[in-house]
């Protein structure tokens, strides 16, 4: 292969992350979130180191990508956030996936589809703060009045709302839908229900109810901003350096010439930019690792190249080719401490990570 | 086709773009750049509607990219950025792509290659103002003076250096590089020199040189920050509508309950987020178009989805499964305008459109 960034994903990490939300949590299943691509590090790998290790449950966001993981995995649950939209009504059920039912639509859509199809089930979104998915709660209340035999018309078999403010426990909004999600369930008699994403296993047992579908923390990020992180680190990205200099007069950096930096300085370019999800606003603020030795990133983040100061690095260190740490390795840099010198979280950090950027699964 | 949001990439747009832009430059030849895959637009199709209308030389960033191109278009020069690293050699030689030399490890490694193969020819980069890639100038001279048949020996076609400001037009280090490129030319004497990018063009005649390798104005970006943008627009993102909601009551909306709405606002909620690359900074800032409604964006930019207020709209234009725009349709939300609400620039945003937004070339 030739010189390329690759990130290393470590999916015993992810089982291990997996498992422990699993030992906290008090329910009956813990599922996991794998959508938009296991949240960038790889689907298909990802899902299959969590099947084999007692993972029975997968939540994407799309058909198309339900459909990827029914094909490397044959027997498990799969349900899809976004629920069924017109044309994939077939699909759905050639598959056996299952729809979240998010909308009135979605829910007239869904019952042929499981009058003719005996294994069709389906799941049910009940929205109690997002305002994004899923039925309002009065909207509920009616449809149960007035179609007294839905549930059972959808075989819907699992209820859930999704919490807006799981990682700040303190946020009055968490007491509200767990409120509002006890109306739900009244109003659900008999079904299993869910609430917790990773950070509302760590509100405490009352929020648990009986399945928990965490995403983030299974890939390292915090569950809650209030405490230490528990996950073990999941990714490492490192990129090839492509040449070093040592400048020949102080002189500035970069697009829009920045910064300045003095004569003697030495620069190590390396082959990885925003075109490959290195945000470009972490320019300023991102640094990264030769070794042991942190580095601080100079100028501008480019399309496909980036730009350290290793000054501070032994020669015997910097050669052509030596890979430069850009997030991971241990404690160096955590996905939460990379998206914090970008201005967002984690979960946009390893979702943008592009396709020039080689995964290798271990 | 299931429902899916879809990037349309007016191809003839590009070439229309390419054209007016070689026809402002007064050099020889007006290549194009079309790394990162276009710039996220597609390379292949890109690349040959702009070999259609008579482009024959493509700059990409690395070896895999280049021989991408090479399989779509095999009789067009094709240049990389990055250079020939350690265990390339080959390739480059086998599939006729040109190294942009930057170093003189990339030059002692280039030696053997043009010796053992004759149609093996290189670009040599000198850096004038980055501080990224390229020799440095005093770094030339002595190599120019030691190595006295060096640029025969490597077979160099093409001497270049990169503009750090060009948007800028009265930026003084464009005045700076200009006066140490013709230093650069005198010390390559008989040898074709390219110092333009898009704005590079735009900063007049004494610029141009023999060749100018522009980017990101085929695209559709501004070249110049300092005047209105003269290229047509050529991506369209269009995201189905999942659902709709006239809220019951005044709530909060989304993460972190950020943003209030009145009972009755009307909220569609749309298939794209952060993970296909509408970034999380555009939160409280972008805005949508359903027709020709404009809509604000609300609550924060979430992974897999979007919500807009479309209160305004009316009913009839109103169902799950039409078409919501997030960038383009004519003039109503330019690239630039996309990455001024997300506090970027235009590349960023074109780069980092994701895969499960699928592209369409008309």
């Amino acid at each position: 292969m030739f010189p390329t960034p690759i990130l290393t994903v470590d999916t015993q990490a992810i089982v291990a992350n997996w498992q422990m939300l699993k030992s906290r949590f008090t329910g009956e299943e813990c599922a996991a979130v794998v959508k938009a691509d296991a949240y960038g590090l790889g689907m298909e790998p990802v899902a299959m180191a969590l099947e084999r290790a007692g993972c029975h449950t997968f939540f994407v966001a799309t058909l198309e990508e339900a459909l990827a993981l029914r094909t490397a995995l044959p027997d498990v649950r799969i349900l899809t956030f976004h629920g069924v939209q017109k044309g994939e009504e077939f699909a759905y059920a050639a598959h056996r996936i299952i729809p979240v039912l998010n909308s009135r639509e979605q829910i007239e859509r869904w019952k042929p589809v499981a009058a003719e199809h005996v294994h069709a089930v389906s799941a049910l979104h009940i929205d109690t703060a997002m305002a994004r998915m899923g039925l309002q709660i009065d909207e509920y209340r009616q449809w149960r009045q007035r179609d007294a035999q839905g549930l059972e018309t959808c075989r819907v078999g699992l209820i859930l709302s999704h919490l807006a403010c799981a990682p700040q426990p303190d946020h009055p909004l968490n007491a509200q839908q767990l409120e509002s999600f006890h109306e739900v369930c009244r109003l659900s008699p008999g079904i299993p229900a869910s609430l917790c994403n990773s950070g509302g296993i760590f509100l405490g047992k009352k929020f648990h109810f009986n399945l928990a579908r965490p995403g983030c923390s299974l890939y390292g990020i915090a569950p809650q901003e209030t405490a230490a992180n528990p996950m073990q680190q999941v990714a490492t990205w490192h990129a090839p350096i492509l040449m070093l200099r040592t400048l020949e007069r102080k002189q500035t950096v970069g697009y829009g010439a920045t910064q300045t930096l003095p004569k003697g300085s030495k620069i190590a370019t390396v082959a990885s930019g925003y075109a490959d999800g290195y945000l470009r606003s972490g320019s300023g603020h991102a640094l990264g690792y030769v070794g042991e030795h942190q580095v601080p990133l100079v100028g501008r983040v480019t399309m496909d190249m980036l730009c350290f100061d290793v000054s501070n690095v032994p020669e015997s260190e910097l050669h052509e080719g030596a890979a430069l740490t850009l997030l991971g390795d241990a404690d160096g840099i955590r996905v939460d401490d990379l998206a914090a010198h970008a201005g967002t979280i984690g979960y946009e950090v390893l979702t943008r990570i592009g396709p020039r950027v080689k995964r290798a699964h271990k």
